[in-house]
């Protein structure tokens, strides 16, 4: 099985070498498990299909999984955040690729297929596309799957609406929620990649300036602290009262975004909800105003409405930022065409991040083919001793020591008959 | 049913009834809860028995669940943190109160029996002791009753552990474990009080100190924050690895006990286990270290240790605390005789605090007369629509108002088939 | 020469003794110069008026000054401040102390006049009454002043002015503007004793208030960071451009007393200017809202125009705590009736703290003495050296070891002449 | 005179515009003071040379002073920073711009001396290079000079000791010494910029780190602020104990270099001196460490050592990266080859930030014009009225209102007779 991709230079499989080897030095956790998945080949014979971003973190995971004994196919989750370089050098290490940077909708559907066509025992997602492309026009590959891995808030949602519907045919570790993971990824990771993109989109001193954070789970509170401790007066926008009240006590102002709109000179949207800044919205925001994406898809800022109410737009007044005249002659900045920030701006989660996301993938996958098919269909999550193990690895990587309990401290945790 | 306590005079609880309406005015939640319980009487005709810190703000509570029709019985969940002035004043408004400030081991649990005197049909509990005396000594009671609320990680730690042996006989709910209780009492209240305790006992500037915290759960990580808040470097001790790559990860150091006792110059205890700083760290600290805990039980320091090791104490060297000399000429510093420092040294949890954890006992309560027939005997999670209605009422009452859905966005949240 | 005050108990004494037994431990810089002066008794045979705050601190400053070979004559710098304990311990060990707990305006004076009556060769001043007095009714004993020192931000306008006008007749050192003291006692000390006094007198939760800080210097900068490290949203007032750009850029909201007032749930005035809270502000403000001032002088705050609004005054509704209900039923809670609310609330700053301040009264009385003859009249800085004498003894007291210059990098400072 | 440079395409002068454009947008402040030098014309007739950082935000001042009247020419304070396009652009606009992107030392300084034929009146300076050439190579010059400006730390240094050896001809503003500069460039716009630049070269993810910074002045602060903020453990290291002794009360672990290099992930020298980290430190640091330098010098990094002592150099490992190789196989990783990395790996300070810097230079030089013949030679301060104006004009651009004075309030400030 090809790659339907044109032959690629070896000066670009060169380069992406070069970035997988950057990668994989901050990726110990990966390396630890590589070793123990060449000696036992926890995944022999196994196809995988995977929907990933295309980056040279991905590419080490793709590694470990080979060492475990797999074959994969994989596909773009993201067209915009392919590395053509880093797909050319898996090509070359004989991994089938489906993914071009900046491919359109067409293509990167065909690209799933691609991918699909392995007939695949395992799936890895990214946002739910490939597990749903299998449930809907692929049907006649469900019967090989024992199950799959999903990586995002964004997935997890859907993939629980397709089990309370009926629809999710296998079992699916929800990645995306194990406590290292969420920690990790979703709030250190996204956190600094988000406000690196901006910064390198714009350049703008952000000490001193309004930072509007929509949304305030995992990733927004990164998100949030980053920004805060980059100085800048932070708002927070939220529609639950619990995660509102929780920044509140952290010390943001919390407000509607009717009213952070008129206050905010940033806007970062990372709710996972659609149209969070829409027209309403530009019509009150300040002269010069940025507008940014944290959120896997591109739908959190209504873009289209912004192009309505825009009398120009200038495209590129600086890498990836696009400016957009009001009739009134305010002028507002949508960055990345709204699409996720941190990915196309800066370069994606740093590879310490994606080692712990990637690990509990790697180890997810091989705690499926033994305990997968004993499993119902449905979102599980991922046992939590796989990930105190990826914490543990991480703690000794990094040369942290930490206590254990002594037979005394075992022996009290256990007892509830000692009182006051 | 009467208190065994002898007479108050009315000057305490007049100045009882002072300190109950200085905590009511921070207590806005509720408040509001107090009015519709007045209208819709959802406790009327019940006995409860609460073995809970007698405080000003518990006084609140309770004239709540009296307002929903309830007849009730306290004692104190622990001796120490007795107000005899708030007692007066609740036994002046004809609650039954077995409690005295100071009163010793045999005393508390005659009063846990007195409380029990009144046959309860729910119970509220601090620390589990009263729901384990009931279990054990007082089984003949367990008919009548409905329910039951535990207000601490070690309560709910030995109530799981009770239902794991399927000792536990009915349904209780983990007010500990709603999302806003964890948040604003075990991370706020707990941060600022046990902080607040230190500084009363000992006027230590804090900025520029080791500050020790060992634990980071959401009390440990609540008192960290304010630690570093208040200008100390922290390190943190775990026995769990994700917790101490959380800790990690916001930049603290990691360290085990064994090394940060010969760093640190303050130390805080917040585990819910024993022993966790013992004779082999009493070894190594510096002259003049600071031992604080604020864990629920007075067993994470090794106070028994420490006085064999010590060839002099000298008691009340400052309010609340003694001075330890060691062989050496070493002098440490134990507050609060290792009792929890906020309540004791320190005037416990903001009134603030207990609304919210308070209010959730009082939705809880009311929610169990309805529902709790139902439940199998365990440990429940309260309803999380209670939780978010909880947040909802102490964001309007500080003022803030967050966004709702849009219909769209109802509709986007639901659907799974829109992809990227 | 004779205290004023009837005699002391013996057991007032020894309490006083346990407190500066208690400081002196905190105070390791001071220790060391205590050696260095006994040796060299380079105050031998002179007298020493003070105008200070009667604490243990204190107590331990003016042991050293006598291990110097000085005799001191004591007033209170705040009657309010005075404990009358330290008091008593300091008579007993011959010490003329001239200050009474709460004494009123005409006994305050008296005081500082019998101060006086040692007829001073050297002077230590906190807020510049001592000195004021001195040149408006005492003239006739500036012959044998060598000099003085001032502690506070509020005595060196003062000075300032004086000196502006030419009527300041003798050298004063301002220890207030050494760098070790603004850094550590304006900051750090302030900081948190400020908001231990506002904990103590009203145990209000601070995370998540809105805490208003009216002045952005040195002291104001720690109550904001102390603020914000316990949870609060800060908002700064401030007439300075440069201090308000300096606020702004630390993430700090802005705005002027006017908006502020309507936003703040606590406010804190720390200026050194007068009515910075007053008629107009009051009429705007919260219901609940908590007034206090951490500015040397009560004039913060209007309270006089905050007692002609108010239809009624609850006095000690919390220790330190009068409530001021105005006619539209809207309560204000003003602290330690609007004087300097850590010393009040609170035990002032801890002995770390003043153990630098007072390293540089000591050190900077033995330059007066080599030195101040040949100074002008006028405000003088401690010299550098001096300053960083107290660092290094500071950080070697905390174990802490700094880097040195090599021989190259002395040379290469020294150099100008070495390019890009 | 013209440009020594080969003819630019016009392409890359209408990048440059591009860029200048942009940066004009986030520099409100110098915008305004071009509309008043539009009208006043302060530099009428007046020759500058200046020697700068050749950037886009340079170039916004540079037009400034056109307006004002001045004839300009232009060299590059470092060849590494040169913006080709924005020199470009510059020459078409019609200024001499002596300068080009990686540019050798020879012809550095014969850039310098090009700008120096423009027979100044006023000069600008970055670093002090082209003061030096002034006065030791171009000494006939010197008559027509009436004063210069000087924007760097470094440059001070320099000139100070030029004065203290009687060497300085003319008066220097120390730009760099204005409260307003310092505040937002060395401290924000250094700390952002340095870690934008350090994120961008490896992609690391600083949570968790180890990060040394090697001095605590304004910008090591900055640098440690934002590096804290971005959820890293700080270490600082220092010379001076006043320095050192405000790091430990802020929280930030001090030890000696001999220590931090053992333990530290990232170092980050930014102390003006040279050799802060050599061939000891590379000794004993982990595998992986990264160094990068913050100084204005390339010498605070022994490279030198670094290359004698590794046994392999792999250039380009990352953008900005080189790795070396030791003999024990550990990899130490240089950014930007030791040189400033905020604008060699990433764009330098935020155009705000320069905003304030050069709004300090235009009015300085304005000032100079009409106050320069009356200054000695030496180093100036800016008036504080001028810094205050900066202040007031950015906090309005952001629109930020603050108090005034009210009349009683001066009063007050002024009297020094009003006492307790």
């Amino acid at each position: 099985m090809g790659t339907a991709e044109p032959v690629t230079p070896v000066g670009q499989a060169a380069e992406g070498e070069l970035r997988i080897g950057w990668a994989a030095r901050s990726m110990p956790v990966l390396a630890g498990i590589a070793e123990r998945f060449a000696r036992e080949r926890p995944l022999d014979g196994l196809r995988i299909a995977a929907c990933l971003h295309v980056t040279a973190e991905t590419a080490v995971l793709l590694q470990v999984l080979r060492e475990g004994g797999a074959e994969i196919a994989l596909a773009a989750s993201n067209p915009l955040s392919t590395q053509d370089d880093v797909a050319a050098a898996l090509r070359e290490r004989g991994i089938a690729v489906h993914a071009r940077a900046g491919a359109d909708l067409q293509t990167y559907y065909r690209h799933i297929h691609q991918a699909l066509d392995i007939a695949p025992h395992l799936v890895l997602d990214d946002g739910c596309d490939l597990v749903n492309v299998l449930h809907t026009e692929r049907v006649e590959l469900l019967g090989d799957v024992v199950g799959g891995c999903e990586e995002t808030t964004t997935g997890i949602i859907r993939l629980r609406q397709m089990a309370a519907e009926g629809a999710l045919r296998f079992p699916v570790v929800a990645v995306n929620d194990t406590r290292t993971k969420r920690m990790v990824d979703n709030r250190y990771g996204t956190g600094q990649s988000t406000l690196d993109g901006i910064i390198r989109a714009t350049n703008l001193l952000l000490a001193g300036r309004v930072v509007v954070v929509a949304g305030f789970g995992f990733c927004g509170r990164g998100v949030a602290d980053r920004a805060r401790g980059l100085g800048a007066r932070v708002i927070v926008t939220e529609v639950d009262p619990v995660k509102a009240l929780e920044a509140a006590l952290q010390g943001y102002q919390v407000e509607p975004m009717s009213r952070a709109a008129e206050l905010g000179d940033v806007f970062i949207t990372v709710t996972g909800n659609r149209d969070v800044i829409r027209a309403e919205h530009f019509a009150v925001m300040k002269d010069g105003a940025v507008l940014a994406n944290a959120g896997h898809f591109d739908v959190e800022i209504d873009v289209r409405a912004l192009r309505e109410l825009a009398s120009a737009v200038r495209h590129g007044v600086r890498p990836n930022t696009d400016e957009y005249v009001l009739p009134d002659g305010r002028r507002l900045l949508l960055l990345a065409e709204g699409r996720v920030v941190n990915l196309t701006a800066a370069e994606g989660h740093p590879a310490a991040v994606m080692d712990i996301s990637f690990s509990a993938h790697a180890l997810a996958a091989a705690w499926l083919v033994t305990e997968g098919r004993g499993l119902p269909p449905g979102v599980h999550d991922l046992p939590s001793a796989i990930d105190a193990e990826i914490a543990r690895l991480e703690l000794a990587a990094a040369g942290v020591t930490i206590d254990t309990l002594t037979p005394d401290q075992e022996r009290y945790l256990r007892s509830w008959r000692l009182g006051s």
